[in-house]
């Protein structure tokens, strides 16, 4: 049996907690280091510090090229942003020595879409060393992108693809709060989307640029609106109280024209406790083609818990991929990885039936 | 630009004529020659013969090999059959002659679940020959076994898989019926499973099989179940007229187990005119895991259209393949292809982002 996958996690919040909590119930995978952006968390057990019974015996590093060099992984995964220039100088750091590396920053879904230059050196870095880099990620990633053109496999034709994420951010702490404009006035609200500190969601662009490179669709324009999602009862949180009248959430939408047409329209109302006004969460896409398909599903696939999973579930998939930057739309259908992660199969390279 | 894409297509049933219709609709795309089994066909022109408006100029043949070398496709699409023992002459030549090759042979979408000397022969071939051989289609190949698996991907963890197909007969012609029983009485049905002439799906063990290699679970056991649909109302087609009291379809059931326990229950109820008694048509997937996953949607994918389109969406990703016997889990995600077929995206050979 070949030694265990050895592999790195970048970041120790939320997302780096899950990876790190996963890759030690999977087999085949090691758990070699953990770099920290804050410096003083440098030192402080990865186990103790993300809340695990026991400390793992794994310091967490702030100093990630000598960390690659004395771990020397296979494979690391980043969870320390969401835009590609701030990905950009950890990922080189790993793809200069030859590591594969799995980034969940939004931006890196597709990067090309908005930072096509840090694409283009990654790229060319990472075939130059022989290692592969993918952005993925539960949105941009999977839900409003991979899935739908998924879907569109069944299709002669297409000609427009609907797709509704309806969430619940309830669990979200307050920097995910700020961002969607929760507990504003509406008038704030607007303001903030003016003045950029109101973002909504993060990833249309690169979700609407995969899915039209991949079917074959030049896209002449993306329109993105922010509309606040006003209160009308109280919504609390252990992070906020939204008393009526105030932003509960943000409903966002991005729509891309394609040869004078509306071709996809992405919605992502993302708000606290919908249910409290009878508003369901879940995922629905409609595409209107020959033949039409209609998919939903409710609740929503949850964004964290499934961000964590397609990072994990990434890794042998990356592993055995041609060097080079990659979306989810290049490699093999992604799915869950249960047995052994050293024993995957490797479609590209061995296709072993049976 | 390069020349196009220069396909064969093999049969000229209803699936054969699907491919011819929609190839002409596609860019990059030409369609250099047509086999038909039957000899009595040969010679009858494509176009007149699958009821196109005019005559396509392109004669239906039956010699496959010479017509093969006459024309010398880059890729041939087989709809001649279900069985892989059955597809693999015709595949075989095309292999040899360096054909990559798509086929919708139910049994080819995981060759290796119950013809694995066919499975084996035929990638020894493809990969002397460097031709790429996929099995495709909506189920197996795609409703029952790949969407599952891609939805499997957001899971950390996976318990058991329940996914349902209801779909409707009411369009399919006097072999399709008769292989589920429509008209027989109950007691018939029951004599015509036992006998092997009601035949339900096909599928299950090739979708079961991909699911559990992908996914990295040992099958113990797979239990497949034939149970007669009764009609209480009268369901006619105009194939068929079903009497209260006898059959209208077969709910064809596969349970397969993994370390004891349940994993894999895949329904697959068919009937003509479900709608006659209430029951709605449609696809349903529930993942039961962290997180589970549950998707729907009503009516079902329809299984023609589908299948046509996955066949013909497929071309640029073999002809981007690495030769061998490939599967929908092997190639990356499948998608269609709406702009011209030579400009695909190669997304395994160049990983042209934007």
């Amino acid at each position: 049996m070949r030694d265990p996958v050895r592999l790195l996690v970048l970041g120790t919040g939320q997302m780096g907690a899950g990876i790190v909590r996963l890759v030690g119930r999977r087999r085949g995978l090691a758990l070699v280091g953990v770099f920290g952006r804050r410096t003083e968390r440098a030192g402080l057990d990865v186990g103790t510090t993300i809340g695990l019974d026991a400390p793992l015996g794994l310091p967490i590093r702030s100093d990630l090229e000598r960390l690659c060099d004395e771990v020397r992984p296979d494979v690391a995964i980043q969870t320390t942003c969401s835009r590609a220039s701030d990905a950009e100088p950890e990922l080189t750091a790993l793809l200069e020595r030859g590591v594969d590396a799995i980034t969940i920053a939004e931006e890196m879904a597709w990067p090309a879409a908005q930072s096509p230059e840090v694409a283009a050196r990654l790229d060319a870095l990472a075939r130059a060393r022989g290692a592969t880099l993918l952005g993925t990620g539960v949105n941009p990633g999977f839900v409003l992108d991979l899935l739908i053109l998924v879907l569109t496999a069944v299709c002669a034709d297409v000609t427009s693809i609907t797709a509704t994420r309806t969430n619940d951010l309830s669990p979200y702490g307050p920097t995910v709060l700020a961002a969607q404009g929760v507990g504003l006035s509406p008038d704030a609200f607007r303001r903030g989307v003016e003045a950029g500190s109101v973002i909504g969601h993060f990833g249309f662009r690169e979700s609407i640029a995969m899915i039209a490179a991949t079917l074959g669709w030049e896209i002449e324009r993306v329109e993105e609106t922010r509309e606040p999602i006003v209160a009308r009862v109280r919504r609390k949180t252990p992070f906020v109280t939204v008393e009526p009248g105030r932003v509960a959430g943000c409903e966002h939408t991005a729509v891309a024209r394609v040869a004078g047409r509306t071709a996809i329209s992405l919605v992502h109302p993302q708000q606290v406790h919908p249910e409290l006004e009878g508003v369901a969460t879940g995922d629905r896409i409609e595409i209107d083609g020959t033949p039409p398909v209609r998919l939903s599903g409710s609740p929503e696939i949850p964004g964290g818990l499934a961000t964590v999973a397609l990072a994990v579930n990434a890794i042998p998939r990356v592993l055995a991929a041609p060097p080079g930057l990659v979306s989810m739309a290049d490699l093999p259908p992604p799915a869950a990885v249960l047995g052994d992660a050293r024993q995957a199969r490797d479609p590209l390279r061995r296709p072993d039936h049976g």
